[in-house]
This record gives structure tokens, sequence and C-alpha cells, in this order.
């Protein structure tokens, strides 16, 4: 008889369930819910207006989810309720929740205040927080800060956390804990708290051995956080354990049995290995998207110049789970589509049946390496790894009266290319070696062109991960995990990533004669990217400040 | 009694003929004639084929404008023949004409020898005999290299000879004198053989006192080359002189008073300054069109790093005439219309009733300097002053995801106006005081937004010549100075200047709060300017090999 696992995938508009086959990795059915609430940037539900950079969500959203697409797509499953024993979720981090003595959002009792509701991922009020803690950190000398490149991001729990200490110190009294929205669904589900250590680690500045940053360092930032990891956090559980068994509550709500197992919770990039079959040192996947996630497992705790984090149970219990990102990949195609694609190539785009993408993409085929005589810096959106510096901007050369759209477009493709090589190559100067590459996402199953240039600049072979929608499988893997080997599900994530995880059949190998180009290419990219991004010509800064003073 | 001149100016692809007042500068009324050969660049009229980079006229064209645009404007002028008292031309240079002993072009009785046709300016198939030309004057420290900005151009005449002399010895054996082919036509007028001083100054390396190169020179470039200047060239004569009155012949074929006046030629470029009413030292005209000319009037001769030329007597008699040059200005902007224009802008643009460039400009008007974030290096198609180097190219940086055509389009503008200042700052470092500025030429009328650019960038007034034909005026001017006061005319270009030239009401004076942004930006502009262009990092020279290897 087949048993069933339950991936959930919480991303930052919609929730997705997935139900998919223990043993094959089949994905049998799927349901979205997208929030009714969707994100707040402009005002709270009872129309109390939010500044600038705030990005709030209702945790009400995140039930209504479970409580909709789960039954859904169980529904369309035709399978059993008795033989799903597992369920997995994921989540956008740090997407962070205040909540009371009963686990009860601050939001239900403070409705018109925007420091009670959940502080979504991309809420960028509390830069000036991060730019503090930063600068304190920097001055102590805190030795964490190089397993984050060097720099905290506004995006993640403590600047978050001060800012409410500082703006709202009454609710932040008031609050008993505070916890990732990913672990607060979990405890609704279970009826236990727990606190993943993929979230903790990339988002928390937890470490396994060391834990949370210290009391005093806590206290230099402010009075009012100095107790704050003893007093509103909680122990860590690594990812790969079970959260308990499915409430009897939930699981009317859901549709499913009373105690099914229930994961821990997981981040959507992180949790995309397993489904690539990927649980093993040496291993890189690319999540390609508007952006790109790069997560590279590890035996031991290096510290490689930019990455995002290093982390261990982070992304395979165990092992040294690294992140690195590109903070603009598929970003860069669409801004050229939406500004740069003019009404000639619309015209024989549609008439050859192909999108703006397919139609570039269709001429780019056309050229070699280098034929476009361009070459470009990725940093549209600036530059995560390895410069970790969100002012950069963007730069492209060698454009002739003969230059056409395609050539600049392949040059883009090309930049995110070199992007990943000065990552890869970080990696490797820092004793981390990437023996297999992988990648997941829409561009990586959508553009074998693309997907060949990057094979063709890192000179390695490509496999993609034979899911589209590897978070929500990933998920529900570790749910698989979270029910055990005895209940027809796995002991480790290692042996479930081997019977349901995979790649697509296709792989994309260099090409010797391209890739002797792209290295002639590549060391062009290199010395711009210094020149440019290591201080030597900060002529992007200064730029985008007289940028700012113009456009007040 | 009204008195009038006419003024004809040979471009590439056709002549025009403007009659004009001579006293106010009146454009009466003017016709064109689309020479009938056009440029030959595949084939000769017999189908014999020619090779790349190729490019011959047909000198017969030249007569048949002559017989046919004047009498055409004559007439609808309805001035009576006897008051028209001088001509004057312009023509493309070097344009180049091999003829016999009669002054018979050698293609008359070599109709299939391509060599034995006009070499038009733009040839471009003496490429190899300018490098080695360069490279013997380098090597023999040839003093004239400097009044050259160091490189002697393909398009120029010695190259032009000398493949002659190597590809086909014996129709240079047989050709009695090399010609311009303006300086041709006025043989054709007047039966008399001049040689402009200001073909010859800019294109042919002759300098009123040390006169052409040396015979050891041109022996070291070729045998064949050592007495070509006694042989096959002639004297010169300085612009503003009268050639000679017209053939009875040739006032019959042009339909007026054998006997008129007839100036030396000129080039369209430097034989505008005239008719923006420029004749004194310290004033510099931009004739701005797909490229810009800047044409500047010193006294006394100095070695300016990157221009295209010092010649005396070279624009105005008796003063030093400067030019330098920008290889790429309108054509910036049509390449950025033609591949960077999206179809949502062009609906937009008919909607309002403008082309792309009046749409762009008008999204442009409504930025601050600097509010785009963006600097671009104006080099699409190389860089002529200052840095003579054909084989750098465009480089534009500070892109973001909100960036707009518009933004880049403003962009494109400001590294015209930059790299005009580069031109103008060098010619002040190296003691020629700019203090005068004036524009001519489609742009300058057409854009007032792109003229107000350059007033902030280059922080001066710049007024505009009054004549959008400002070529054929100066060459009626001239004409009606070779018809002398005597006759009605006038005995210097001066006065002709001082009656009939001048400027429109419109001056464009800089904002200083525009230009305090520009100047902090410019300096941005010169650094990366020196890095690209002065061998920092020849990463474009670079992507230029490896792009012709792999379109190879």
């Amino acid at each position: 008889m087949a048993k069933y696992a339950i991936g959930i995938d919480y991303g930052t508009l919609s929730a997705r369930a997935l139900v998919c086959e223990i043993g094959t990795g089949r994905e049998i059915s799927q349901a979205v819910y997208e929030y009714r609430h969707a994100v707040m940037d402009e005002r709270l539900p009872d129309g109390t207006p939010l500044k600038p950079d705030w990005a709030l969500e209702h945790p009400d959203d995140y039930i209504e989810a479970l409580a909709t697409c789960v039954p859904q797509a169980v529904k369309q499953a035709g399978v059993d309720k008795a033989d799903i024993i597992g369920i997995g979720i994921d989540f956008t981090a740090c997407t962070l929740m205040a909540i009371d003595k009963n686990g009860d959002p601050m939001c239900r009792k403070y409705p018109s205040n925007p420091h009670a509701y959940v502080k979504l991922w991309k809420h960028h009020a509390a830069q000036d927080q991060a730019n503090r803690l930063n600068a304190i950190a920097k001055q102590r000398g805190e030795k964490w800060l190089a397993r984050y490149g060097g720099k905290i991001s506004s995006e993640w729990m403590f600047p978050k956390i001060w800012q409410m200490a500082e703006e709202d110190p009454a609710l932040f009294d008031e609050t008993d804990r505070f916890i990732e929205a990913g672990d607060w669904v979990i405890m609704q589900m279970t009826g236990r708290e727990t606190r993943n250590s993929c979230m903790a680690g990339y988002k928390a500045i937890w470490h396994k051995k060391d834990g949370y940053p210290s009391q005093e360092f806590l206290k230099a930032c402010h009075p009012k956080l100095e107790n704050v990891v003893s007093e509103k956090l909680g122990a860590v559980t690594p990812i790969g354990s079970c959260a308990g068994g499915l409430t009897q509550k939930m699981a009317g709500t859901m549709g499913l049995m009373p105690g099914t197992a229930v994961a821990v919770a997981n981040v959507d990039a992180h949790v995309s290995l397993p489904p690539a079959g990927l649980t093993e040192t040496g291993s890189m996947l690319m999540i390609m998207g508007t952006s790109t996630c790069h997560i590279m497992l590890g035996d031991t705790e290096r510290l490689v110049p930019g990455m995002c984090g290093v982390v261990e149970d982070g992304v395979i219990p165990g092992l040294m789970g690294y992140e690195a990102g590109q903070s603009c990949v598929g970003d860069h195609f669409n801004w050229f589509v939406d500004n740069c694609f003019p009404a000639e190539y619309a015209e024989k785009a549609k008439a050859a049946g192909m999108n703006a993408h397919q139609y570039l993409t269709s001429l780019c085929e056309a050229q070699k390496p280098g034929e476009n005589g361009l070459l470009a810096l990725d940093w549209w959106n600036g530059n995560r790894s390895v410069l970790v510096d969100v002012d950069l901007t963007g730069m492209m050369l060698g454009m002739t009266l003969t230059t056409k759209p395609e050539d600049m477009y392949r040059a883009l493709i090309e930049a995110t290319a070199y992007g990943t090589r000065m990552i890869i190559e970080t990696f490797e100067e820092s004793g981390v070696k990437v023996e297999k590459l992988y990648a997941c996402g829409g561009i990586s199953q959508k553009n074998p062109f693309l997907m060949q240039v990057y094979a063709d600049v890192l000179k390695r072979e490509i496999r993609i991960a034979r899911s589209s929608q590897t978070p929500a499988l990933g998920s529900a893997m570790f749910g698989a995990v979270a029910a055990g080997k005895a209940s027809g599900g796995y002991d480790s994530i290692q042996e479930a990533a081997l019977e349901m995880g995979g790649t697509l059949p296709v792989v994309y190998k260099p090409v010797s004669e391209h890739s002797a180009v792209y290295d002639e290419l590549f060391s062009e990219y290199r010395r711009l990217h210094d020149y440019f991004g290591r201080g030597e010509n900060d002529v992007m800064k200064r730029l985008k400040d007289i940028r700012k003073r113009q456009s007040e």
C-alpha cells in the first residue's frame, strides 16, 4: 500500500499544498491558496497607514491556507487520509511574529498597531537598526559576523526585534515570545513550540555550538535586548526532526488524521536540496528565479567571504549548509524586456508565436560566445555574494552602432553566469570544494540555452532537479522523515532523497571551445568586478548619492 | 540692385545649390540633385565587383549636378543671371581623383578599373597603407604627425594614393595628377587647376611653411611615392581666393554668365563658420549631426592632443583653423531608438504625435541632472578626439531595476556633452582658449533640450547659426568674396560674415545648479574616460579582438 506525504510551501503571496507519493516522489496533486490580506505595505486591515519600507502579513492567512488548500489537494489526490503519514512546511524567513503566552499573535489584541503584525521577510523598516547592529558587531569584533559575509541584513531577526523594542517598547514588553511565522504554523499544527535550525541559523545568528549572540553584545545594541534570547526566544531543533503529531483540532481543520507526523519548519531555498537528490558534501544547488540562491553542503565550517551564512544543521542534519546569493538574475532579463525590447522585435516575436524571452533567446542561440563583443556586471539590484553591497549598480560595455538587443540580452545572461562563477571560485578559494552542480527553479527548466551558457562559463556539468515544485516536494520529504520508517516514511532525509529526489535526464556539459572564450571574458569580468566593486573606483555609489540628492 | 551668389554643397549622395542674396544672406531658393551612381561600394557601372571597404563615386555625377540643380535653383529664385556674381562650392574630402594630362578622370579611359574611379572620403580600403604610413612617420619622428593628433586616417590622401601605387602601379604611372574632387569641379568650371588650402591642409598633410611631407619620408613609404608631390600634385591656393571665371562652356551648362567669379573649393564643415558669423580667433563651431565636427579659430599654431588637424589658412585666411571631432553623436540617439525603444513607448509617442526622439526628449526634460543615476562613455563608434582610437566602444553604468529608457537616452545625450567638454578642456589646456561657442547642424536647431544640456555641461553660452544650410551658404559667401567688392561682393570673408552670417535669437545659457551637478558627473566621466581610454584597462580592445575572432 502506497503512503503519502504533504508538503506546504508558504510563499510571499500564497501557499501551495502538494500531495506526493512516498517511495517514488510522484507528485499526485496540488492546490494553491492566495493570502486574503496579501502583503500589507500601505495600510492595516482597519485602514491604519503604514510608513515606507514596511511589509506586513496577517497570521490568519497562514491558517486559512491549511484549512483550504490542504483538503483541496487531498481531495484531488483521491487518497485515503489514513495513508497520509507526514506533513512538512517551508516558509519565507525571517518572517517574524510577536506572540503572547498562549501563542496568540499580538495583532489579535492590537489590530491597529502595525508592530503587532507579522513582519514579512521583505519588511525593510529596520535598516537603521541593522546598520547600528553591524557597526557594533564590527567594533566589538563579534566573530559570528564573518559567518554572514560580514553583514547582517535588515531583513533578519534581531534588527526586526530591535525596531519594536525601540519604536514600541510597551508592546515589546508585553510580547511573550518572538517566533518565525514558519515555526508558529508548526506550533498551531502540533500544539508544541519548536524553532528550526535552518531559520535560526541563517536569520537569527544562531550557531550549533555558540548559540545566539551574547548578552553583552545584545545589551550594547539596546538595553531591552539584553535578555531577549533567554526571555523571548527558545531552544532550537535541528531540521529533519519531528515537531509532533497533528492536534485533534487541526486534523479537523485540515481534513487529516490526528497524530499525523509534522516536521519542523524549513526555508524554501534550503529545503530544495533533497528533491534534487542532494544530501552530500560538495554539492551546490542553484535555486534560480528572479534572484538566485546558492545552497552548498560541506563537512567543515569555513569562512567564505560574502556568503549569506554557514549553518550546521541548516540544510541537512549533521552537515554544514552554506548559503550565497545573487540578488538579480531573472530580474535582469525581465528589466530588459520591459525597457529595451523594440516594437519591431515585439512584432516578430508575436509572428513567431514566442514571448519576448523566447524570441531573444532564439536569436542568442545563433551566436558564438564573445561574438556580441559585450561585457556586463550583473548588479542591477546590487551585489549580494561575494561583495555584499546593495549600492552597486549595473554596467555594460562594448556597445557599437551594430549592437543589437539580442547582444545585450545575451550579455546579461552571461553576466549572471560570471557572477555565479565568482561565487563558486570564492567558495573553492576558501576551501569549500564545489564538486557537483545542480539547478532548480523556473529558469533552469525553461531556458536550456541559458543553462548551456552557465555550463560553459562555470566549466562544470549542471543537472536540473526533476520537480518543478522543489520546495513543496522537499517539505513533503521532511514530512515523510518526521513520520519515520516504521510508519512507512524514512529514518533520514538522505533515504528520502535517494528514493523521492532526482534530476531530469538532461545534463548540461561544458563545450571546451566555449569555455576557453569564457575564460578570457571572465577574467575581464573579474577585473571590472574588483575595480568597481572593491573600492578602486566607487563611481556607482557616488552616482547613487547624486541621484538621491537630485530626486528629493 | 541686389546681387546674388550661389553656393553648392557637394555631399556624399547629393549636391545642393543655394541662391542667396549678398548683403543680407537671405536664402532665396535651392535645388538638390541626387547622384545618379550614388556611392558605388559593391560594383562598378559595368558590373565589375568591388572588394569590401571600397567606396567609389562617378565624376560625371558632379557635372550633372552643376547642369541640373544650379539652373533649377536660379529659375526658382527668379533672378537675373547677370546679378549672380559669384559661385563657391564645398565638397567631401579627401575624395580623390586620378586624372590625365587633359584633366579627364582615368575612369573615362578605364571604365572597368576600380582604381580609375573617384575614391570617396569613406573608402576604407587603404587602412593597411595608413597603418604603415603611421608606423613609418612615428619611427622617423615626423614632426607633422602631432598636428594630426598623432594619426593619419586611411581616409586621407596619401594612403589612398599609396594604395593605387601598390595595387595598380601601371595606372599610377599613367595618372598625370591626383586631385581632390572638389578642386577638380572648380577646374571644370574655370579651366584652371587650383588646390585649396583647406583640403590640402586637413587631408594631405600640407603645411603653409613646410609644404607636404618630405621626399625621404614618402620614399620610405613606397618608392613610387618619392616624387609624387612634385610630379602628381600641385601648388596650394589659400581658401578665400578666386579660382577664376566661369568658362563659356560651363556658363552654358549651368545657365550663368561666362566669367562669373568662382572661389576655390572648401570642405563642408570648415566652410560653415562664416555663415554663423565666425571669423575671429577664440570661436569654436560645433557642426552637429550623426557625428560632430569642432572647428576652432586661433592665431598661433599649437599642438592640441587628439585634434584632427591644425591648418593655417584652413578655415579663415590668415588664421589657424583647428579641427576636432566626435565620431558618434546623433548616431548614438538613432542607435538607441532603433534598438532600445520599447513597443509601449512607440505607442505612447504615436498617440502624442511625436517621433521617438521627441517623445524620449519630452520625458528627459522632466528630469534633473543626475537624477537618472547613469553615466555613459560616448564611444559607440570609437573616439576621434581626444583619444584618436577607433577601437574604443561604448559603456554605460548605474543601471538599476528602475532605470527607464528615457534615463538611458538622457545618459547618451549627456555623454556626448562630456565628450565635447573633454575636447574643449584639452584645447584650453593646450593654450587654445575657447572664448565663444556656437553650433550648427540639424540637432542644434531641432533639440533645445540637448542644447541646454550642452550649455550646462560645458558651462558656456551657446549660440546657434541662423541658417539650416550653413555649408551651401558658406560656399555662396566665399563665392561673393571671389567676386570682390568692386563687383558687388566682398573683399574678405570677414566682411561677408558680418553682413550675411549670424545666429538665431536664442542663446543657451548654463544654469549654475545644473552645472554644479554636471561638474561632479564630468569628473566621473573623465576618470572612466582615462581608465578605459588611455591604456589602464584595454578591455574594450580585447573584447573587440575576441569578437572579431569569434565572428570569423
